[in-house]
């Protein structure tokens, strides 16, 4: 594993990957075990995580990402979903998955409950719900591109597609989630020229004020 | 370094900082630079981070932060602020930086400004600029946690304070910026008995489907 400024150095969002090199099983559970891993606002861990590998489905899926090669060409293409409400249903499997982990009552849980439940009925009356589940996934999309970058990988986050097609297309109607980003992962190709370019960032003084 | 599951199964929203334990320089000046390394949509960074050192400063957010000590006990207090707004101005500064690291013409760029532009106008019009520019600051946050983990050290995620508060607070009024999300840093204190709990996550078959 590389070092963390040699990884953030080297990573770029990737626009042409190499469809032949695919990432191998080892490094792929790690990466799946670090999505599993990733920290959430008050552990609800809002997301559903699609790994897209079947072609076909991913060339349905280009037109719908502004004809981006890269949905289909990634070794490994990851589709982060985010639920569009939160019903008790979802706190009450978060609370039993909890006691299952750590043991205790539903009883002695109940104030996180009402807690959670109070703050989930606070952002529905502003209809910000599901922008609070997209911060959350994105979270996940900035640890992501980190741990891929540090074993090797590239990744490309994309924003540039449609929701509703993504989900239309992901057979996602009807299930409450819906299409928040999408990160392909894999290597890059030698043909990609961005890969040569240097960074552009801004200059310490203009994002970094001491207080 | 150590590897990155072990990082993110150490890993927890640190309840209690050591206030006597410092992050030193050489780690510190690693977490600054992969800050200003994070990636953003088309390259934007729409933020400025807040590292507040000044004790008494802190102090004064503590109530606004649902009296979280974490905000004035960690070692760094980073305050992820975005831009309510994004000018042309700001787009041509980003544009000025690309031509000052990569060369060029401000000629050669004008398709992405105006896609650039076009791109913020639709934001507007949805009234969603600041929520954008809050998610990219979560990919920063995403990334900060996981490369200050990996480097020894704790972090604690905060969503629960009063950004009008902070804002005011932090002298942010009549700049465009505003309060997004709060990191602090440093390190656990022996104190911290939410540092032993078991981590609760979802099991795989909840969070991870194959397409």
């Amino acid at each position: 594993m590389t070092d963390i400024l040699t990884a953030l150095n080297h990573r770029y969002a990737c626009k042409v990957f190499d469809p032949a090199k695919k990432i191998p099983a080892d490094l792929w559970q790690q990466l799946e075990q670090s999505l599993i891993l990733t920290p959430s606002s008050f552990g609800l861990q809002p997301w559903k995580f699609l790994i897209v590998q079947d072609q076909a489905l991913r060339e349905k899926l280009v037109p719908h990402a502004w004809n981006q090669r890269q949905v289909a060409d990634c070794s490994h293409l990851i589709i982060m979903t985010v639920p569009k409400t939160l019903g008790e249903d979802y706190v009450d499997a978060n609370i039993a998955r909890m006691i299952e982990v750590r043991g205790g009552t539903a009883d002695a849980l109940m104030g996180f409950r009402k807690m959670v439940l109070g703050f989930r009925d606070g952002l529905e009356a502003k209809g910000g719900l599901e922008t609070w589940a997209k911060l959350q996934s994105y979270i996940a999309l900035g640890q992501f591109m980190l741990a891929a970058s540090l074993l090797g990988l590239d990744t490309c986050p994309m924003e540039g597609f449609v929701p509703e097609k993504f989900d239309e297309v992901l057979g996602l109607e009807g299930t409450g989630y819906t299409t928040a980003v999408l990160c392909p992962v894999g290597y890059r190709s030698a043909d990609d020229r961005y890969a040569e370019l240097p960074k552009v960032r801004f200059e310490f003084k203009d994002v970094i004020e001491y207080r």
